[in-house]
Formats: C-alpha cells, structure tokens, sequence
C-alpha cells in the first residue's frame, strides 16, 4: 500500500492515545509487504507496554538517525467532508497523526528501495496527545539501546501551503503543564450562607491570584495561564459544595513551569484556607519544551533549498508536543509541514491535503542520507 | 382522614411545582369526607390553569380570612428514615408543604364541625417553589372575587421545637429574583487565544465587578447576591466558547432588587463588550416580600398566649415565599411552625413530626374565630 492509500486508511480509524490497535495492525501489515523487510538489515521491535513500533534499518556504520511519527487520534466528531471518513464515530484524526505515520512509513519505503548505506530508526509513537505516549516508549529502554545521532519529526501545519516548511533553532514548542484544582466547601441555602462554605468564592479568589501572579510573571517570561474548564454548584439557590478548575499552563523554562506548579499549590491552599474551605491540586501531564539544535536546523534549511521547498521561519508556538523528550535526550528538531488545509488543528474541520505526504517524504528522505 | 394520616399519605405522593394532580385528586376525596361540605354554606373553586383548590366557607357577614396551604414538593431524592417514605423516586416533600396542607384540611375539618359565625377562604396553592403558583392562582381572579380580611399562611421551621411559634412584625421574608447569565465568546487553543474571545474571562470579570458593587450597596441595605452554579469550558486547551451563570439575589425593597437588577444587565453587558464576547441576562422568578401586618402579628401573639404555645420574635429571613403577593395585596401574616426537626428545610432528612399539625390547627383554628 503506498503512503497516500495508508493515509486514506489509517484516517478511517482513528483510534485514541494507547488505543492504537487497529492502527498497529495496518502499520504491520502495510511493513511486511516492504520489499526485503525480512532482510538482516532490517529489525522490528514492537513495545511491550503500548502499540509502539520501532524499526531499525541497519545500512552502514555509525549512530542513528531517528524519524518518529505519532500515532493518535482525538475525541472528536469529524465533521469536514472527505472520500475516506473517519469510521470510529466521535473520533478523528483532527491532528494529522494520519499523515505523519503515512509518511514515515512512504520514507520506510523508500529506504527499502534505496538501501543506503547508512543506519536509521523510524518510530511509530502512540500517545501523544496529552497521555505519555513519548515517556512510555522511551522507558522500555529499547530506543536507547541504539547509539542515536538525532531525532527528527515533522507536524502538518494549519495555514500553511502544502511545499513551505516552517521550523527555528531552539525553543519551538513550550512546556505544557496539565493540572486540576479541587475546592471542597460545604453546602447550605443562599438565605443562610454562615452555615455553608462556598467553595466557588475560593475558585474565583484563585482565578483572580494567580492571574495577578502570572501578569507579574509575564513581564519577563512568556507563559499561559489557561482554566479551560470550570464548574461549581448544582443549584442556583444552594452554596455550591464543590468547585472544579482544569487548566493548562504553557512556559518556556522549567524553572517557569515549576514556579507556576508552587503558585498553584500556593494559592489554591490559602484561598482554601482563607474561607474554611479545602483544596486538592493534581499536576497532570508535562511535556519537555521542544527545543531544536540549530545545526540540524540548519541542514533542514539546505535541504529546503536542495528540494526547492518554501523554508520559513517560525515563531515559538506555546503548543506542547511530547517530541519534546526527545530533544532534550538527543539532538532533535521538529518542523511544520505546510499542509494546505487552513482549518485548525483540533478543529472538526481539519483535513491535510493528500499533496503533503510527497513533500513530508521527499524531505525527510534527504534529511535521512544527507 | 384525619389530618395526620393525611399528611402520611400526602409525604407519600410529593410531585413538584404545577405537577401536582395525584395531590390535588387526594385533596379532593379528603374535603368529600367533611360533613357537611355539600351544604350551601361551602363553596369549592377548581382553578383552571392548576391544580389549585379554592374552598370558602360562608358562616356570616363580612369579609373572608383566607387560610393558605401550599401543595408542591421538590425533586430532592429522599434520605431521611420514615414509615411513609416517598413513593415518588426522586421527589420529596423536603419543604414540609405536606404539613401545611393537613393542616389546612385538619383546619376545615374542625370548622365544619363548629359552623361558626364567619366567613373563611381556604387556598390550597400549587407551585410555591420557584415557579409562581401564587401569581397563577391570583391571576384567575376567582380570590379576588371575595372581599378579603386578611391572608394567613405558616410554614414548618427547622431548629424550632414542637409548640414554638415565631414571627414579626414588617419584613419577614425577602424579596428572591432569579437570574441566569450566559457569555459567549469564540473557542480557540490555548497556545492561540489570540484566536478566540474567553467566556469565561467574561463571567470571572462580571463576578468581581458584582461582589465590589453588592458590597457597597450592603452598607446600607441587607442583600444576598449569589451564584448558584457556574460552568464554562469543556477541555482544558480550549478557550471557553461558552460561560454561564446561574444565580438569586435576595433583597429587602423592591427599589434594590431592582437596582441588582439593573447592575447585573450592566455589569454583564460590560464584562462582555470589553473583550469581544455578548452576554445575555435573563430575569426569572422573583417574589414580592413577605410583609406582616403588625396587627395581625399582635393578634398571633395573643393566640399563642391563650393557647400556651411559646411565642418567639423572628428574624427576617433572606428566603423567599411567594406568599408576599398576598401580603401585598391584603393585609397579612405569615409564621414559623416549629416541626422538632433540625435537619434543614430543603435537605433530603427534613421530616417534620406530626406533632406539629395538631398545634398548626389549633392556632390557625383560634385566627380564623378571633
């Protein structure tokens, strides 16, 4: 199956992070019918403790050049028309993972029928949505069990023409930080508030905080400060018992991230304890900031001009993208993949044109020998 | 029936605010049984928009007292231990209005045994609960077709014992308005808000703003303003597309309810503009104040007093009862009943105890005859 029918499949099962089954499936199917697969040179590992799929092509001497795509899919009902719709209702590829696995394993193919001499890995990465999917391939401790020269991904880009590139030398993406405030108050009717603890008034009282804290913050670092989701109370006229933040924040420093991770901690337990009330905070998911070696960058930039790509330069996004463990374990980079289609990542409307994959391919096919 | 098996079999049945037509064809059955009912000394009146009853007993000259019941329960899912649990799952007399309708039947009972010289209204009122059972039941102008003396209702009180009756003269209940307010803004990610328009940073905005101002107007007058329940958001990395609150405002006079009013338009309107979003504000019930006649309180006091029941001067409570649009229209008074239960009115344990009827009949008995 070529790169663009695997696309066209894979996009028809979209499949949540870890849940990768189906998707696995085609991928192992669409290796073994890779001329010489089977050959010496080549070696498949699959991951113990997800759908993970490693694949070593040992051509030459040396370290490896590792190429991941990642595997997921969202919770999201598709809603952009196309010839080969999602057939998991609620879920779709709204983050283009389809396209990314499509080229690596268009790359796979190439290589097959290259055979260079030279020694490359290609990962297909469950997970990376938000669950863990780079931190829990890279604990089975199989990738490390090569000698790595550098990692290399790509992400299609919304708003971007299929042909342009777009990637910069350090910080590309920020450090995401998942988390949830808990505050536990007490019930009783809106005529006799002293018999209650309003467990709202201490979610707005931290709202406004740390809102302040990350103003101050940001007058010297470039942080997000993001409740996404909140709710408190079931009943207009009772003190609400209990109120629920889910938030995200973004940063580009560690030491940033730590230090809003204390003011959450801070701030939700005194304004908890200001009014009688309790707090509970759970640091969910972080990611590593995705930090590009600039020579590496480099070498995307002459292969851009190599292949007569469109190479732009980007702004640091304050996305998160777990590719970001990699960076910090080996020279890495990341780059945007224009793709044609202007509806954004996530959207229920975002659909890569097909045209992408080639030039996906093509690029990091030359990364690969250069 | 008497009045206390009639309240068992009332707890038993409790249907909500103008649903309650098993309660109504109870009712029904239960004055049947009074002897004497058919004789032209009795009228009944069906209302035709609820499941309202009107019963007036015409016994000599002048102008009716009007005795009031109100009939709906709430959807509470019942907890409390008792030998006629609620057989409706999900519903629950947890406002005692099964109480003041035994009581109210129990009233007539007696009245109809001693035939006394006086003319009397008994209103059996559905939907006291939020949904303005009084004004429906007054906007049929079948009450007002008689020349009323006064207008008398109690309700259970928690925290009292058995024999205690408590009240005052002036405002004895607040003046509740229900509100909801809605901002809308645009969903975007996280790592882009400059995309989208925070909902929800239009609802934290319109809170700080009440509270400051509802903390300057409580200098001077006494008012609750309260959100209930708040919710925005669904995913924690998008921007909240959506905001919503949902609250009660309690106040004293009509002029700050609705300047409360007023505030809540304005400060929505504001909140919103300043950030791209639009708000909609919606004014649901509210109830005129609950003022007592001082006549009629004195009155009350003096029944208490021949009747050996212990008389307390009450607070004004910052509940709503929508019989203030009787205490607006006719002179009138309203009091605790103390029921010897402490669990709080409105929580799945309330559960009046029985006897407290006979002490509700006795002393609405010794109003209605002085």
């Amino acid at each position: 199956m070529n790169a663009i029918a695997l696309r066209k499949a894979l996009h028809q099962i979209p499949e949540i992070a870890f849940e990768e089954h189906q998707t696995k499936a085609l991928l192992l199917k669409t290796l073994q019918d890779i001329p010489g697969i089977t050959d010496d040179s080549w070696k498949l590992h699959e991951f113990r403790h997800s759908t993970g799929i490693l694949i070593a092509y040992n051509g030459g001497e040396g370290a490896y050049k590792l190429f991941r795509a990642d595997m997921d899919a969202l919770p999201i009902k598709e809603t952009v028309s196309s010839p080969y719709p999602s057939q998991h209702e609620g879920f779709m590829h709204a983050c283009g993972h389809d396209v990314h696995m499509a080229i690596l394993m268009g790359l796979m193919q190439q290589i097959a029928l290259d055979k260079p001499a030279t020694n490359l890995l290609f990962l297909f990465q469950p997970a990376e949505e938000g669950k863990g999917g780079a931190q829990s391939v890279l604990a089975e401790d199989i990738i490390q069990s090569y000698k790595i020269h550098s990692a290399c991904a790509l992400h299609v880009a919304s708003g971007l023409p299929v042909g342009t590139i777009s990637s910069k030398a350090g910080i590309f993406f920020g450090i995401p930080q998942e988390f949830d405030v808990r505050f536990h108050g007490k019930a009783s009717h809106v005529a006799y508030p002293e018999q209650g603890i309003n467990a709202l008034h201490a979610g707005l009282d931290f709202t406004n905080k740390i809102h302040t804290a990350v103003n101050e913050i940001s007058k010297t670092d470039r942080v997000i400060y993001h409740i996404g989701k909140m709710s408190a109370g079931d009943i207009r006229n009772i003190i609400p018992a209990l109120c629920t933040l889910e938030g995200t924040h973004r940063s580009l420093k560690k030491q940033v991230r730590d230090k809003l991770n204390r003011l959450t901690y801070d701030f939700a337990n005194t304004c908890a304890a200001a009014i009688g009330a309790t707090a509970e905070v759970e640091l969910l998911c972080s990611y590593d900031a995705v930090v590009n070696d600039a020579y590496l960058v480099q070498q995307l930039e002459s292969a851009c001009q190599a292949l007569k790509l469109d190479y732009q330069q980007a702004e640091t996004a304050m996305t998160g993208e777990d590719f970001g463990f990699f960076t910090t374990l080996y020279p890495g980079v990341l780059f945007w993949l224009g793709s044609g289609c202007d509806a954004p990542l996530h959207s229920d409307k975002f659909l890569p044109k097909d045209e992408c994959i080639a030039t996906g391919i093509k690029l990091m096919h030359h990364l690969a020998l250069q």
